[in-house]
């Protein structure tokens, strides 16, 4: 019977759980994850153990719905039966958005609950999924010690002028200002970098989070000093389906010109543009790379020049570039994007090491290289379960 | 009596002009310039000569209303009974867009008006008021050779990628991409660059065009490869009543949570944010200048700040930076700000020399800079009046 703590990772129809042994070898061991999909529609279970094995699995019937509470309760039972059976000891979980107040991760006690439902309005699509199985672990097990880590926390340590817009005083003062966001991938990264890149870890480094949401952050000595992404998570690096960085003015164009409603907007900069909407096949990079179709390639064209551009603001924010770091999804994964971006780059002083960039890393750049370039694998739940910890050791032993 | 080209550029409630003798000794020579404004509320006509004197001057009654057509006969009254007379060979006229198909001055031809008139949605506050005059004109006097001139023509030689957003080809196909603006001003520098500075003009060159609206472009071989501003005039640098780039999710926030409609939301963006909108005091340059108050103080170091992190994006879309260009109105007379940019941007290798940033240059660099900084002043009329020369040299001799 061991102590696991779980991390959740809640959606508007999906539950990611991780579950980590305290008492692991080298502290915090992952044990199984998973997650719960389709829960309004079609509802389905699945788990894996460290080594990536299917452990367990569940579908419900077609037309069947799945609320929030009952996938948590299925995962619950999960955990319980599963191998020798895992005693919970807290839980954490992810929420997108700590507004201006919350700074670091925090007791997600029934007060700070309700002032974070008060940031709903700055994510709208995010926040009430983020907070909702709080409430219900709560509701299950008031005594069960729970912790809300932020994407924007670790943003934090920027100046006010990288945080703000030109905009007046009574907008900014509700909250409009640039926040930043995959701030616990970048915090993992900034704790994993003394270890792989003590000199990246040190210096004015760029990392480069490209999933299936994407943002640069600038960082000096391991603080977030800027970030692309900013009120919201569409600014910034150009995304699966997201448009990134677009001027105001297209938002207005399309609401007196074509007509659009808010929704239409949002669904078009949100879900029908990036990599999908410009090619018009996929929003998945890899499909892209393997279409040979002249679209598909422009999509690809466009996704490293902006990455290229940005990161010369970031640079600009840094006052120079030692260091470029990738991860999450793409920038693990594709050694094409990464050769790609690092040659448009090549002007800062990048040589990159085509072999070390095919094996993937963690050096991917020569040793004469001026600017180093590295490839570090993120942890989010990691990272989630190491505050999780951290703030529920008294309560939870 | 002087041929002279009348160089015309129209807003919603003014009209300015400047007109040229195409037979001055160094070719084209200012003869007299001014503006009628306050066309709609207390219109007032007001003219000078070459040297800034004031040679005519002109008030209505207060609420009495002047139309366009109405300003433009006084313009052309006052230019035949001015000084010796002056005989009008052709007419230039500055037209904010040119879209997709007009990336060169062309004659202003019935047809070409009204092409150009479906270009309205594209830059509804700017276009029509840019072509009633030409319409005016040609109704007064049809053999009277025209030409438009465009804000946008000069950025035709970027690449696609420069100009493209992430956006679904649906939408781009509407003409929704980056066309740039301040394209008179850039040409115009273009062409005074191998005089005043040839290696700037045949290097990686960002040109500051700081006025009271305010972009940069990226210039190589003096041709534009990118441009802060984008779609339309609202994007990019921090400006004095405009925000500048803002996260799209902003505009929707506005609509969704405080209840703006668009036109609200295009008076907050364009009108009441900038350096007005941050420092609550004033979005004049010369005014925070000297203003002793801490909003103030923010307002100009956001404005340098943004600069700044756009100079890093116009240098990545170069792979490197050799000048910097100063120009417009803030850009030609605050040291101030030039200094503070250049202090800001010093990590690129700008060394400012300042007695000659104080003189106001032109070079304001040291010799031994790496990378070398200038004032250049701007002429937007001018390059108007050389096109209008030019496209009209056979039908007005």
């Amino acid at each position: 019977m061991a102590d696991v703590i779980l991390v959740l990772n809640a959606g508007s129809s999906s539950i990611k759980f991780c579950a980590f042994d305290v008492n692991g070898p080298d502290g915090l061991a992952l044990v199984t994850h998973g997650q719960a999909e389709g829960l309004f529609s079609s509802p389905r279970f699945i788990a894996f153990d460290a080594h990536g094995q299917k452990t367990g699995e569940h579908a419900w019937g077609d037309g069947e719905k799945l609320r929030h509470a009952e996938a948590i309760a299925h995962i619950a039972d999960f955990l319980r039966s599963h191998g020798e059976g895992h005693r919970l000891v807290a839980v954490g979980h992810r929420v997108v958005h700590g507004g201006a107040r919350f700074t670091q991760p925090v007791l997600a006690t029934a007060d700070v609950v309700a002032e974070l439902d008060t940031l709903t309005p700055l994510a709208p699509l995010h926040q009430p999924h983020n907070l909702k199985p709080i409430r219900i672990v709560a509701e299950r097990n008031p005594s069960m010690p729970q912790v809300a880590c932020f994407d924007t926390a670790f943003h934090a340590t920027q100046a006010p002028l990288a945080q703000a817009f030109a905009l007046p005083e009574s907008v900014t003062k509700m909250g409009v200002r640039r926040y930043g966001f995959h701030g616990l991938s970048y915090e993992y990264i900034a704790s994993a970098l003394p270890r792989i890149a003590p000199d990246a870890a040190a210096g004015r480094t760029v990392v480069a989070h490209l999933g299936n949401g994407a943002s640069l952050c600038a960082m000096l000595d391991g603080k977030s000093v800027a970030s692309t992404m900013g009120f919201t998570a569409v600014d910034g690096l150009m995304m699966g389906t997201r448009t990134g960085s677009l001027d105001p003015g297209v938002v207005l164009y399309l609401f007196d010109e074509l007509g659009m409603n808010a929704r239409e907007i949002e669904d078009l900069l949100y879900r029908r543009s990036g990599l999908l909407g410009v090619s018009g096949i996929s929003g998945d990079m890899r499909a892209l790379l393997a279409a040979d179709d002249p679209r598909a390639r422009f999509a690809i064209d466009l996704y490293v020049y902006r990455i290229c551009r940005e990161l010369g603001s970031m640079a600009a924010a840094l006052h120079g570039l030692d260091a470029v770091v990738f991860t999450a999804g793409i920038g693990e994964h594709s050694a094409e994007i990464r050769r790609r971006v690092c040659d448009e780059a090549r002007w800062w002083g990048i040589e990159l090491d085509d072999a070390a960039n095919e094996r993937g890393g963690p050096r991917i750049s020569t040793a004469s290289s001026k600017v180093s370039a590295w490839v570090v694998l993120t942890n989010e739940e990691l990272m989630i379960a190491r505050h999780t910890l951290a703030l529920t050791q008294g309560a939870s032993t």
